[in-house]
C-alpha cells in the first residue's frame, strides 16, 4: 500500500468528516483472504489492486462509468467515511466492481500505481483537457499528481509538454517523466515561455495540479483561446474567473475527482510493458514502520519522495 | 438587417475599439450589388445572409470551424473594427466564406435570425454545454439570447427546460418558446425548482444568457455533479469560482463567442419547415425610422421587444 | 408483456440455441414478488420494466455501457437461453442492474415499449447513425423497429426523415409517427428522392431496419459521401459490399444489437411528457388469449399491428 | 517529391480518367516561384510543402474539415485531374488552403511525408478506427501506408501493434516502425494471435491497409465485439459482408480517402521532434533519373524500397 497527499490534508484536519481512529490509506494491493455473500467474480487467494474508489456497479453514475460520483454506497470511502487500506487486512464493498486483478508480468509496486495516482493524473488532466497529439501541454505543479499527468499526456503524443514548479528537484523529475521543457516561475514568465511555443496562442491544454488560487489562476491564463484548463488539485478555497476576458475566448474549464474508469486502459498498458509506473517509487518500508514513511512522504521537498511504498512483511 | 444588444452596449461606450462615426451593425440579409476580384461563389444579384462573423477561411482557426476565433483578418469585424450592416450598402469581406444564400421558401425575416442570434444560443449554450435527449436544461435569462438557447436546446429534446428570469413578460415568452418550467428568483428559490425536478441532484446543461457575476454564480450552483455550465454573456468584471465545491464535481465550464459555423443547419432546418425562426421578430420599421427602432429596442422591458427588424425602403 | 419479431423468428426454427419448451418473451412490465440474496436496490412491491437486455453490472463490456455484449451471464437471455417473460412470473438475473422503476405518471403500456422497441432503434439507428439537427434521414423499412427509429431521431430534429417501404399502410404510419417524406420503390426511386432533398448527394443518415442483403445494400446506396450507414435489422445471409465505389466514400457502417443503455433517457422523456410511446401499441389481449395474440402480430400486414400487448388479468 | 503507390495503379490504367499526357505525382516540397491574384497568404520564395489534397476552402466539406471530399474545384486533383508535382514546376490552385510552410528545424524529407503518406494511415486508419491507450491493434498489410498506420497507432499508445503481411522484409520494417507482434498468414493464423493477445475476444482496432476482398475480409473477422475496422486499401471489386455474423456484433466500419486535415498536426510533430518521419526514405534520385526511381519502387518486394524521394538539381 502506500501515502497520498490526500491522507496528510488528513492528518492537518482539512478533510473534517474523517472521525478519530478512522485507519487511512486507499490505495493497496493485496491478496483476498474472505468473500462476502454477494461477491461473484473475485475468489479467495486472487491477487488483487484495490482502487481509491469504490463503485456501486448499479447508481446511475456507476453505469455511466463515473464511479467517483456513485450515490449507491460508493466513491471515495477508504480511509475516509470507513477504514482504508494503511493495515494488515482491509474490507472492501463492492469488491466485483472496485478492485482488478494484478495482471501477469506485472509486479505489485506498479500495479499499485494505478490505485490512484496514474488515473487521477490521466482522466482528471489529461482525458478531461482533451490532449491531442501535437498539442502543447502546460502542466502547473510537478508533485506526483503532476508527474501522472505528464505521464498520461505523454500517451497522446502531444509536441511539447511544459512543467512548471518552483521546485528545481521537481522540475528535474518532470524532465525524467517527459516534460520537454521546465518553467521555474522565480526565473521565467511561464506565459512567456508557452507563448514562444505556440506563435503566441497559448496552451492548446492548461492542467491544474497544486490546488491553491494563485496556480489554478495561472493555469487559466497559459490556455489559448478554444483551449482546454483541465483542474486536478484540491482547493480550499475559491478562485477568481476573470469572465471579463474568458467569455469571449471560447475556453472550457472542468474539475473532478477521479473515476478510476481508466484502470484497465493502465492494466493493459503495464501488460504490454508501454509504460514504466515503477519509476513513481522511491522509498519502501516495512508497514511497521509507517511513522517513519509518513515523515519521509511528508518531506518531499526535502526527501525527493514521491510515492513512499508500505509493504506487509 | 436587425440591431443587438451589443449595439446598445457600444452606444454606452462599453466597446472602447469601436471609434467614432463607425456604422453599426452586424446581423443583415441583401442582395449583392458588386462582388471583388477574389470572390468565387457568390455573385451580383444573390440574395444572401451576411453573418455576423466574417470568416477569412484559410487561417488554422477558420480551418478548424472557429470562425470567431479568426486570425485572418475575420472574426466579430462588421459594426466594430469595421462599417456595418446598419446602412443602404455594405462591403462585406470574404465574401465566400462570410455569406449564405437564403434558402428556397425561406423569408428575409427568418434568415436574418440566423445572423448571430439563433446560432450564439445554440453553440455556445446548447453545443458548448451538450445538451442530450432527456436531460433537464436551465437557462439564466430569457431576453434574446436565453431564447435562442432554448429554441436551440428544443432540438435536442431535454425532458425539462427550465426559464429563470426576473421579468415576468420574459418568462411568459420562454415558455412560448419551448420552456416547461418558468422560475422567478423574486418568487422560488431557482436550485429548489432544479432539485425537485432532479432527485436533489441539480441541471444537467445550466446556461448563463445574462452577463453578471450574480446570474454567472447562479448558474453554476445549478448544476448537478458531472454538469455542464455554458456561458454565453458578455461579462464585464470577474466573477467568483467556488473550487472549494467544484473541485469535487465533475463539472465543465464553457465560453464562447459564436463561431456561426451551425449557420448551414439552421438554414436546413428552416429550408425544411422545422424551425419557427419568425417568432424572434416583434417590431418593423423602416430603415429611416431607425432612432425610433434603437429606442424602442433599448426599451424592451417596457416594448417586449425581442428582435426589432429595419427594412430598406 | 409484448411479442416481437425476433419471437416469429424463434417459432420459425431461425434461432437454433432456443430449446423446446422454452418460453420466449423479453419485455415486460411488472411487480416485484421476491427477490434475490444479491439484490440491493430491487425491493417486493417495486413496478419495474424487465428489460430485453440483462446486465451483470461487472464485466467489463457492462461497466462500458455495452450490456448487449455483457460476458458475465447477461446479454440477450431471456426468453432465449432462459425462461422468458410471457408468463405469470419471470425470474429476472441481475435485477439491480436489469430492471427499471416505472415513473410515476407513466402508464404501464408506454414504458413497456422501452423494454426494447424504441432503444433499439434509438441506440442501432440514431446514435449509432449520430444523427444531428439538420440531417436528412433514410429509413428502409416502416415496420415498428423503423418506426422506433423515426421516434428516435425525431428527438434530434433533422430536416428531413425519409421512410422507404413497399406497404402502404406501413408509409402511413411513418407519416404519423414523423416521417417528412415517404416512398414506395414500387412507384419511385428512393435514390433519386433522397438525392433530390440533398442537392445530389444524398442521405446524411441512411438507416436499415429490414434484414435482408436486398435492403442493405439500398441502405448502403442512399448514404452521401462522409454519411453514416446504421443497420439494425437481423440478417440471416451475407451482402455485397460495393467497397471499389466505397473506399472513397468516407462513409461509417455500424451495426449492433441494443444495450438499453438509452432506458434512463427514455424513461425521463415520458415522465416529462415529451415521447408518445403509447401509439406503437394497436392491439391488446388478455394473457390467455395469446395464441390469438400472436396471430395478429404474426400477420401483421393484415391487421396493421404494430405491438400486441398481453395483459395478465 | 515523390511516388506514391497510386501512381503505379495509373500507369496500370486502373484510374481511368487520368489522360495521356497527363503529369504525374501529388506529393512535394517546393519554393514558391509566382503567385495568383486571389492568393492572401503564401509569397513568392516561401518554402512550402504540396497536399496531396487541393482544399478550395470554401464549399460545405471543406468548412467541415472534409477536403477529400472538396465540391469547389480541388479533392485529389494533382497528377490525376490537372498536372501533378513530379515535374520542375507545378501550378497548385487554392495555394492557401493546399498549402503549408515547412516548419523551422525540419527537413523537406520529413516535411515531404506528410504531403500523404503520414496523413492517410492516420485519418483513415488511427482517427477513423479511433485507436486509444491501451488498445490492441491490427494492421493487415505492412507496405507503406501499413507502415504509416502503424506510425500514427503509435500515437494513441496502444498496447499492442499487430502486423500482418506475408513479406518477411514488410514485417521486419514493420518491427522497426513500432509494431509490437508480426504474423505472417503463411505460417500462423492472425485470428488466433490476435485472439491471443485479447482473451480471446479480437483487435479492439483492425486496419486495412492493402486493397482486397481477402485483406478486408480477414480484416473484419479480426476485430472484437465492439470494434472497429478501419478500410485504408483502394478497392477494384466488392468484398462479401458477413451481415449473418456482424448483425450482432457492434462492430463500426469506416472507408475514405485522406482530407489531410491532420497536416498541421504532423508539422508540429515534426518541429517538436516527436517523430521521425525520414525512416520511409529508402532511396533517393536525381529528378533526371525517375524512370529508375519508378522501376526501384515499382520493385518494391525486391529493392525493400517504402519512399523514393526525387530531387530537383
Amino acid at each position: 500500500m502506500t501515502i497520498c497527499g490526500t491522507d496528510l490534508h488528513i492528518l492537518k484536519g482539512d478533510v473534517p468528516e474523517v472521525t478519530d481512529g478512522r485507519v487511512l490509506g486507499h490505495e493497496a494491493v493485496g491478496t483476498v483472504e474472505e468473500v462476502g455473500a454477494g461477491v461473484k467474480n473475485v475468489k479467495v487467494g486472487d491477487r488483487v489492486l484495490v482502487s481509491c474508489i469504490t463503485s456501486c456497479g448499479s447508481c446511475r453514475f456507476c453505469r455511466e462509468g463515473h464511479y467517483g460520483l456513485c450515490v449507491g454506497g460508493g466513491g471515495w470511502i477508504l480511509g475516509h467515511l470507513i477504514d482504508g487500506t494503511q493495515a494488515e487486512y482491509v474490507r472492501v464493498p463492492f469488491a466485483d466492481t472496485s478492485t482488478y486483478p494484478v495482471p501477469v508480468g506485472v509486479s505489485d509496486e506498479e500495479t499499485l500505481m494505478v490505485a490512484d495516482i496514474l488515473p487521477t493524473g490521466y482522466e482528471v488532466g489529461v482525458l478531461n483537457g482533451r490532449v491531442t497529439p501535437g498539442d502543447v501541454v502546460a502542466v502547473v505543479g510537478a508533485g506526483p499528481i503532476g508527474l501522472s499527468a505528464i505521464t498520461g499526456a505523454r500517451l497522446y503524443s502531444p509536441s511539447h509538454i511544459v512543467a512548471i514548479d518552483l521546485a528545481a528537484s521537481r522540475l528535474e523529475a518532470a524532465k525524467q517523466f517527459g516534460a520537454d521543457v521546465i518553467v521555474n516561475p522565480a526565473n521565467e514568465k511561464p506565459l512567456e515561455v508557452v507563448q514562444s511555443l505556440t506563435g503566441g496562442l497559448g496552451a492548446d491544454v492548461a492542467i491544474e495540479a497544486v490546488g491553491t488560487p494563485a496556480a489554478f489562476e495561472l493555469t487559466v491564463s497559459l490556455a489559448r483561446p478554444g483551449g482546454h484548463i483541465a483542474n486536478i488539485g484540491v482547493h480550499g478555497e475559491p478562485a477568481t474567473l476573470h469572465l471579463e476576458e474568458l467569455w469571449i475566448k471560447d475556453v472550457t474549464i472542468t474539475t473532478g475527482l477521479v473515476d478510476t474508469s481508466s484502470t484497465p486502459t493502465f492494466l493493459k498498458l503495464l501488460a504490454g510493458h508501454q509504460l514504466d509506473a515503477g519509476r513513481f517509487v522511491t522509498h519502501r518500508f516495512p508497514l511497521d514502520d509507517f511513522e517513519q514513511a509518513y515523515d519521509v512522504f511528508a518531506r518531499a521537498g526535502e526527501t525527493s519522495a514521491l510515492k513512499v511504498v508500505l509493504q506487509r512483511a
